[in-house]
């Protein structure tokens, strides 16, 4: 297969097609529609659970709104309009004709939930009111596509957060960081900075918005998470108020946050896969350990039951563990399932059983090493937990070897072309006053973006900005984006 | 609340509702798509699990495709296209043009699977070819709506199986009716019957229909699960071919199953409800164990250890349990809980802190127990199989009590005036030919159709149709639907 590499792009493209893992199919029909597939549908709910499990250990409740909304909710929010009207489906027919009200397909929730949200929140008792939706999928017609990292229907996952004031909000802020690290970071090993965007970039309708920044190895940030705080802008909008202790009435506090799951999907096979296909983490592979066996003529129906017997020992213990007893050749298989990622395989011969041996391959470091059946479990053990540090260890090193210093224009440019990554630069201003300068480096950079500042940290800053040259008041992160 | 048995219709309405157990709000603004509400997300997620763990236990694999479907593909499928064309939603504009070709949103997925399906599988060693999707919705322009029993969006299950001969294919037919009895009645306790569809009364383009008819007591059937016998039909159409054995390209042979999610959601509510609110199985039930503290100005923090230290046994214990520890006074919260369903509630106040004992209140009897906190444990795990025992056998009773037998259209009429349910009549053909009497038989009763003939089971059966008295080859079902 193509090389990660030589060229990222391609490896990528390959890798998610049917000669490579097998993730999506592209030959649907509908441009940036993708079919996933069993894998990927596999690998994707498990994440998607664990995002449930955090945002409900932490009090939201799940709800599913319709995917069609009316058209009068988007004319509501000016700006929130301005910012997703071109990118709408509308439907405009149904029965066999023309509908008196025409609905769009979803772009994101808040046009359709806040207005619910305004029947449903009545007295501060209601506070904080947390929500959210996940097995769903929203649309954005987009000019490109790309699976997993641009699409026209993706699945989304939101939470949707009501505050009795600011301060409580922007805490919410700091737990939804807490959500992407536990879940993105901490299970997946995928790297990422949480940084605060520029009052120029921010979502449509949004006070603040603040993005998980991960990295692929093209060179462009890929945001794996964002969270945004409201203020009192779509709760004035859509009349969600709540009466205080004092009987007054006031309007929401809110925030929104999304995991990416399209994303986090193109973030775990862009950081952790290599030239033999995915990488995948023990806690969301669909297999978690292939049992090879490798057989002669002679004394296949004993490998065969001892490959049997260890398969019901480890699924007994709760492994998601499958014995390949296809034709195929061993070396075929070995590279099946290593394209798929899983990442323990054992291979068993006769030599095995008779020395009441397996051997023990893991995906991440390739290492193959031959050990008793009797410690089999033990090492399976340290294998779930050694796998995922390893990765992490890697992705870290690769991650921060891809963050640049730059003092001036020219040296941003230069790392931009001949060493893709994040580079920190001083800035003049996060407000709206920094656009003009960020008109400039995009221009001159051929895209490369002020993607923020590092969230709850005052990084120091001296010197003046790469673009105008007035005194710098921030540390800004710069790079091409997905 | 209103009364079960005397207006089951506007019963079904207010449990529905925020004034009942706040399953769906239908203020969203879209004819016939509701919001789906937490404590309903939480139940319908737990019994889409249970299928999926059904069909994946019986090797089919996930895959999802995406909600827009391109207009091609509906034109392939003649006698498809006629049954779904006028309930299509269309896409027509995006991105703020007019688009080139138009999207159809799927009203079921076989125009969209099949195609694909033509592309993946190649060999005889590809088959048994099972593929399920869930986790997502579907779009039907119905005329009249109601939640749960006929939605214009709503959620969907369906396994697509291709075959290298019809015997398998309708081996799978079985299969599929298995997954319907062990999640539907062994887990969630509605029972249903299994019938052939008269071949008037087919989904479009399959050779054969059966139908999971359940009952609800305004006296008409709810069909909670329908499987298909695809024939060769689409395989033909989209070009699902393998090469067999000896090289030689066939087309495959094709069922579909659909359990109805809404249908079974539906069900739930209108076979175990009453005029208390749900009642739930302990299977599916979001909370399954309510505590509530029955406290006094004095003896208060007593009260509530207790119950906290028994809400985390329990929890220990694998229950999904919830300490009740808001302001509001025991009788309101007795009926909030009832109103959700919530199988087992224990009542905890200084009497039984003091004698060390918990008052144990099942939803389904509305028993009520005082025993010693040390058989807590084999009380409710008793409960929770015993709970379903009781739901299944009054269930049960009920549907019995509601088929009936007549031997003219008069007693049919009669029937389905007085006292509604199914009726077991003789009838002449359930082939194209029956069709006729079939007609006569709706106008003559306002609605009642023939809903078919049991499945693999040939009923005796003597006389002469109802209809135009010839001679009766079939005992066959005759209901109104919803």
């Amino acid at each position: 297969m193509k090389q990660k590499k030589e060229n990222f792009s391609e490896w990528y493209t390959e890798i998610c097609s049917e000669t490579g893992a097998n993730l999506a199919d592209v030959r649907y029909g509908v441009q940036g529609a993708i079919v996933e597939m069993p894998w990927a549908v596999r690998i994707m709910r498990k994440f998607e659970e664990m995002l449930e499990k955090e945002v409900e250990a932490d009090d939201h409740e799940p709800f599913l709104f319709p995917t069609l909304v009316p058209e009068a909710n988007i004319n509501k929010e000016k700006e929130h309009v301005k910012g997703f009207s071109p990118e709408l489906f509308w439907v405009t027919e149904a029965g066999g004709s023309k509908l008196a009200e025409k609905y769009y397909l979803r772009p994101t929730g808040e046009s359709q939930i806040y207005p619910m949200f305004g029947l449903w929140i009545r007295s501060h008792k209601d506070l904080p009111y947390k929500r959210y939706q996940s097995r769903m999928t929203v649309f954005r017609f987009e000019p490109t596509t790309r699976p997993y990292l641009r699409g026209r229907e993706f699945n989304f996952f939101e939470c949707h957060d009501v505050f009795k004031d600011h301060k409580s909000a922007l805490k919410q802020v700091e737990r939804d960081m807490v959500y992407s690290k536990k879940v993105m970071y901490d299970q997946l090993g995928i790297p990422f900075l949480f940084l605060q965007r520029p009052q120029w970039d921010k979502f449509a309708g949004a006070e603040n918005t603040f993005g998980a920044e991960s990295f692929t190895p093209d060179g462009r940030v890929n945001t794996i998470a964002s969270t945004h705080d409201l203020g009192q802008k779509f709760a004035k909008t859509y009349g969600i108020k709540f009466r205080d202790e004092m009987e007054k009435e006031e309007f929401g506090w809110q925030t929104c946050y999304g995991p990416g799951l399209v994303r986090i999907m193109a973030g775990l096979i862009a950081v952790h896969g290599d030239d033999r296909g995915l990488v995948l983490p023990f806690s969301v592979a669909p297999v978690q350990i292939i049992i090879v066996p490798i057989t002669f003529e002679k004394g296949k129906k004993k490998v065969f039951a001892e490959c049997q017997k260890i398969e019901a020992e480890l699924k007994e213990a709760g492994y998601r563990v499958k014995f390949d007893e296809t034709d195929n050749s061993p070396g075929w298989k070995f590279n099946q399932w290593e394209m798929l990622g899983v990442p323990i395989r054992l291979e068993i011969g006769p030599k095995e059983v008779d020395e009441k041996k397996v051997t023990v391959a893991r995906r991440d470091t390739r290492e193959k090493e031959m050990i008793s059946v009797n410690d089999l479990k033990k090492k399976i053990e340290f294998l779930s937990v050694d796998i995922l540090k390893t990765l992490k260890k890697k992705a870290d090193a690769y991650f921060d070897n891809h963050i640049f210093e730059a003092r001036t224009l020219a040296e941003v440019r230069d790392i931009l072309m001949k060493n893709p990554g994040i580079i920190k630069a001083p800035w003049c201003s996060i407000n709206i006053d920094g656009e003009n300068c960020s008109d400039i480096l995009r221009k001159e950079t051929v895209g490369g973006k002020v993607r923020g500042v590092l969230f709850n940290k005052q990084e120091k800053v001296s010197g003046k900005c790469i673009i105008c040259g007035k005194k710098a008041n921030h540390l800004v992160y710069i790079a091409k984006s997905h």
